[in-house]
């Protein structure tokens, strides 16, 4: 029997690994939900809204690779545009699917609900063009070709891609036509040949290399083969912000994170005084470089792209990471003796019990509880800073958004993780005012089952913006109202359980960590800071460089 | 002195009668907050979110005529991307304010936080232009004219506009150039002639005429038109559903809501038989038309439009509605008589008190507690077709979504509706799975002081989804997580005060409506109705329709 558009389409996603897709119901997108609820090994996640679904989906994609949701025309899509832009940011694959109208009332141009009352029902398709690696209406005729394409679109570019389906689409039987050609994009021999024999050059002269893992490590499952790189020549190790959990930071030869002005200023010496770095997946943006403050001579520098590979800022096109990684490790270049490290700010746990919480106390008790393996959702704010400089155990992934930074992305994006984490301990660092842009999906962790220890840090408004704006930290607009948490997460519970506390001293927080690590369930500690200026060592040196700029 | 760009932005903004701008701070948006905060006259409300900043603006802007928000670059507008569309489709002059990254990192092309990281500046202006009436970037050089024209297009066209702000540039001074011609709308005299003569034709030989009050008579403000016509002519008026509130529910001439299959039956064979239908502000939508089973005979048709006039389908360009309304004034066509009215289907209070709430006992009671004045925000879903159907007192305002229909929306839309409301009732009346799209704007609500009575309807999920998927009324993916209200209230009100209660009888709820209605602050009153199928009359009638079908 021939597989309906909608199996077609589920039978796709689960051959990529998928076994769960986020969304919440429209009326357009009944016909996509009822064959998934009749879909064997497929499940719904059912979201509080669009925006929090795109970035359950992101946080899923994050641990398994790639993630699918599912919203309605116009109204949930749009929703959901902050989290399809950001997993282009980011270079996330995910597949964005959108029931619309029927066909024939979109043939004529009828003015239907959700629609902007013209009569155009690819409007929406256009805005994703914006945003997506590739954006299609899909038809019983093109489900069988496009689909795919879509499909490997994503994952080769490791960008979002936009499947819109009329809703009497989804019921047909699929109408095979064969495949379009696929264009593999594989590495051009002459291009690496090229590459290798200037980089060698580079390698020749050097005494001192240096490995500088980045963000597209992560994307483009590369981790492997850098380390391998990394063994074979015996160099310091490296990690940029964006590129955090690109390299098992227990690794004898990992020096730390290098991030400019403003991070551990051995490991900053030891990049920048290199004879050569060759950096892996680099992004070159402001948060990475600490505000431009990292300083990489160019003519020092082999990067090596997903799909290029750029020595002294000469570029070789068409070469695949793995094939440069493979060729760089086959030049033989291996250097003496052990690997000096460094230790990390947070590496002592310090503070008395009855102190109050500070950050110089909470991170490195933060860094103290973590275990193999750990899934860690962090928010944008002073944590996203405060962590990058926390040194991680072996295996744990660290998922925070680097460059698009969407405050609120944490929340729903813990959810994600924690569906597809499996036995994977998930903790979730928030701060108080990122928690607000999306606090419902509380409700849906619980409602999953889904058992993540959360952190709240309450640090009264945003910091974040009381440091970003030098001149005005304490304008009105960066104060938001307070809330009890704690009652707030009972609402959201319904009947469910939960464990929660808040801490104000060292002490309470060690207790609590503990505690928590005991509880069979979804457990939320606050630590309430008085200071609305309380901030990680990081965000103390940025302010201190604006001020003086 | 001359004015920043961003005091002039505000002092036309001010010149349109706002008092407030709402919006979500962002780092790329401080120079146009702290511009705001130092500004006379105008107040800046921080939402919870950027969707729900969007969805305030235009519950404001229902009550004020026009709204602004200010969002930051990338996540921010995006986020507030499907309440801009909304307004696109519901016809609401929006300001889109955005705060962009300094225009000379711009010109580096640099990847800065909040992008695409393509060193692309303009890519969400260009996404913005497929959902405003205008999107433009803003600089010292054009803002002494571009700004003018924004605000003018929103006006004029009834469309959200989009204004992007550089951050360096908001606070140069203006740099004059002189404005750009403007090219205002006038009648074409003879267009209007040629109209009326057609229109006269037809009424002369009409013994029934019936006015019909739909969506743009609201958005242009032609309700004091409409009534005069209607008193002139002494003819009966009727409303369609996205009209509601266009026309005066109590005056002597009204007879009710004209809505296909699934209303009146009496008011629809008045208006389907009439020899003569006057519409004004007609939109011939899924909703609008009960699902196209309203039928309206084209050949009787004059059908106002805000800039033409249709006459049994001929089609008269370039006539404002003012002056077609002011010359069927001048027609002098009279009908002689009483008009013949009939009762609301929710005129008398029914149900025992110690019965359980339904649909057929609760909306009789939300008639009977309505008050002259009153702003009433209406969520989608079973209540937005059940409130339709009640009769409203003189002057009360009736914002509900009847085209966009974005669930979530009418929480924040409240918030910014009691914001310009200054001394009316403001009521808002929606169900339980609306209120998780946007739940913490409740916390905004009480931290601003305003004093809303707030129905939530929990009905067991999204019922209004389970009556329009016929054959899946019980899918999984229509049930909800349960909350538990009262304390998420408390959590959210942290430590302010409101008055809240549970009700599930007719009783409770008459007794909580008179402690409301004597409380001094937001009240929540959650009605308990165990029937997850509990709708309106109307719904029950669409689904028969439906099952017919």
């Amino acid at each position: 029997m021939t597989a309906t558009v909608g199996e077609f389409l589920y039978q796709c996603l689960q051959r990529e690994g998928m076994t769960e897709i986020f969304g919440v119901p429209g009326d357009f997108n009944f016909p996509l939900l009822d064959t998934l609820e009749a879909y064997e090994g497929l499940r719904f996640i059912d979201n509080r809204n669009e925006l929090n679904a795109g970035y359950a989906a992101d946080g899923y994609a994050h641990v398994k690779g790639m993630a699918a949701l599912i919203t309605t025309f116009g109204v949930g899509e749009l929703s959901a545009s902050n989290a399809i832009a950001g997993a282009y940011s980011e270079n996330i694959p995910l597949i964005h699917i959108v029931g619309s109208p029927d066909s024939n009332d979109q043939k004529e141009k009828r003015k239907i609900h959700h629609s902007l009352m013209d009569g155009d029902f690819e409007v929406f398709r256009r805005i994703h063009e914006h945003m997506t690696g590739y954006a299609v209406k899909i038809t019983a005729e093109n489900a069988g070709f496009k689909i795919p394409k879509a499909i490997r679109i994503a994952k080769e570019k490791k960008k979002p891609v936009y499947l819109d389906f009329p809703m009497d689409q989804v019921l047909q039987p699929v109408i095979w036509r064969g495949e379009e050609e696929e264009s593999a994009e594989v590495t051009e021999e002459a291009s690496l040949h090229a590459a290798l024999a200037q980089a060698k050059e580079l390698l020749d002269q050097a005494k001192h290399t240096v490995l500088l893992v980045d963000f597209n490590t992560l994307r483009y499952d590369l981790e492997h083969h850098v380390q391998t790189l990394a063994e074979k020549m015996n160099v310091p190790v490296a990690q940029m912000l964006q590129g955090k959990s690109g390299f098992d930071e227990e690794h004898p030869q990992y020096i730390g994170m290098y991030a400019g002005a403003f991070g551990n200023q051995e490991v900053r010496v030891k990049v920048e005084e290199a004879d050569c770095i060759i950096a892996v997946g680099l992004l070159w943006t402001d948060f990475n470089t600490a505000k431009y403050t990292a300083n990489i001579a160019p003519e020092k520098l082999i990067a090596v792209h997903p799909r290029s590979v750029a020595v002294a800022e000469r570029e070789y096109e068409k070469i695949d990471a793995v094939d440069g990684l493979k060729a760089l490790q086959a030049l033989d270049y291996r250097e003496n003796g052990k690997v000096e490290t460094f230790p990390s700010i947070y590496d002592d746990v310090v503070g008395e019990p009855e102190e109050r919480l500070s950050a110089a106390t909470y991170y490195p008790r933060f860094q103290h509880m973590l275990k193999q393996d750990d899934v860690m959702i962090i928010d944008t704010g002073t944590l996203s800073y405060g962590m990058s400089q926390v040194r991680l155990p072996s295996g744990a992934l660290f998922i925070s958004h680097g460059a698009w930074q969407s405050i609120g992305y944490a929340t729903p994006a813990a959810l994600g993780a924690a569906i597809a984490a499996d036995n994977r301990r998930v903790l979730l660092f928030i701060g108080e005012g990122a928690l607000q842009f999306s606090v419902q999906e509380l409700s849906t962790l619980i409602e999953n089952g889904c058992k993540p220890i959360i952190f709240i840090l309450n640090n009264q408004g945003y910091t974040i913006e009381r440091y970003l704006n030098i001149e005005h930290p304490f304008a009105d607009y960066n104060d938001i109202p307070r809330w009890d948490h704690m009652t707030l997460a009972e609402g959201f519970a319904g009947t469910g359980d939960l464990f929660k506390t808040e801490v104000r001293t060292n002490g309470e927080l060690d207790e609590a960590i503990r505690r928590a690590e005991q509880y069979d369930g979804m457990s939320l500690i606050e630590l309430i800071v008085t200071d609305p200026m309380d901030a990680p060592e990081y965000l103390h040196k940025l302010r201190e460089n604006e001020m003086e700029a």
